[in-house]
């Protein structure tokens, strides 16, 4: 009888905002895989890491940073391969997801090769997004507002249409896109309506109003949230609330 | 020394979606709110209750159903005044929130109250939108797409064109708008890349494809995902996958 693959989601960093399930499941199965960088160590790993026994199977799947100049259908072909010789073998697989694992992750890679072939079950996890608005103290979304997710790769036309129509707005993958991303939020007037959130939930977090940042680059792992809302949190974000730390 | 305020975001429904983080509070916290419909249980209470010792004191929040026809600013002004009798009694005090509490949540409107005078932590949950795509096998949004939440109150023209927009739109808050959203996606011809959830998480969870639902209308907890994305799935929600049970 073959394994099981889950999808586990691990939520935004902080090993305490694992579900209890995703826990449970981390812990009990004989095979762990995660997505890992060419240099460095695996961020999906680093939040597991105090829960692993040292007893389980690992399998890093190595995913080039510049992984566009890489042929990474084969990596995830290969990957594929090594995680069904565990299924067939009757091992349960967990493949790790930082954040959520179908919130734009790279499980989908994987899910899309397997899971016609095995049970498979997606435990979702708390992404980054719900984590930014809660450190930022602000709502994400309230009542009938729209919530567009932009990521911040697409153009500047394509980035200004979205967060004119919607009510609240969440940029992902800012990145190396945060000089050009903040100067367009400048000339659309809602600066003192936007938050920024690097690393959420770890302990180097931080998070202020988009106009207190001084720097003209972001981490990766960064957002923007806009939020206009009616409620009116003009007053700008994180203001209002005597924020406890983020453990 | 005032109490700390948290709203505590406890996952979509099914109580090992809580975060390792919101049942340590939860178990820990003196004093526990919840909001609470007039008649009948509290959603959020029941997805705590396994967890809860009975020594906790209960503060339910009773928000009518209808509350647009009642002074539902007065409801939050009178469970505000309840709370701070106990945060300035020392006592912490956990806001029990269905998904995450600012993902549409109504915390919201005790945070306005409260954030500015006690120390106030928000714990980020799974929301159901992360949960619903899942159950269904699908991915949420994956590489540059836009995902848009739209809620079903807003009118067919808003709908429309938010769909239209996006690559990948999640409509929450369906209820009773759910035969008129259907005829919509149909007029559209993307029934076909629409997935249905009920529930989710639940044990009495339901999953199809939008094409299969007999029903002309759809509880509140219910949610429609259209994945319009590059990758594909266009063989319909959850083919692709052998899923587990919703446990």
């Amino acid at each position: 009888m073959s394994g099981k693959l889950y999808g586990l989601g691990l939520g935004p960093g902080d090993p305490e905002l694992l579900t209890l399930k995703a826990h449970r499941i981390l812990t009990q199965a004989p095979v762990i895989a995660y997505p890992a960088p060419d240099t460095g160590p695996s961020f999906a790993r680093q939040i597991a890491s105090s829960y692993l026994s040292g007893n389980q199977i690992e399998v890093p799947i190595v995913v080039p940073m510049r992984v566009e100049r890489f042929p990474a259908q084969d990596i995830y072909d290969a990957a594929a391969l090594t995680l069904s010789r565990h299924l067939d073998a009757g091992s349960d697989v967990a493949v790790l997801c930082e954040g959520d694992p179908f919130f734009y992750g790279s499980f989908m890679y994987l899910f899309e090769r397997l899971a016609g072939r095995y049970e498979t079950e997606i435990v979702p996890g708390v992404s980054s997004m719900m984590a930014a608005a809660a450190a930022l103290g602000r709502p994400l979304a309230a009542r009938n507002d729209v919530l567009s997710v932009v990521p911040g790769p697409l153009d500047d036309a394509d980035i200004s249409a979205r967060i004119d129509a919607a009510g609240a707005v969440a940029i992902i993958k800012v990145g190396r896109h945060f000089a050009r991303i903040r100067a367009l939020i400048d000339t659309m007037g809602l600066t003192s309506a936007a938050g920024y959130v690097e690393r959420v939930s770890l302990p180097e977090q931080r998070i202020m109003p988009l106009a207190d940042v001084k720097e003209s680059s972001a981490p990766y792992f960064s957002m923007i949230l806009i939020y206009k809302g009616s409620e009116g949190w003009a007053s700008g974000p994180a203001s209002g609330a005597r924020n406890g730390s983020a453990s």
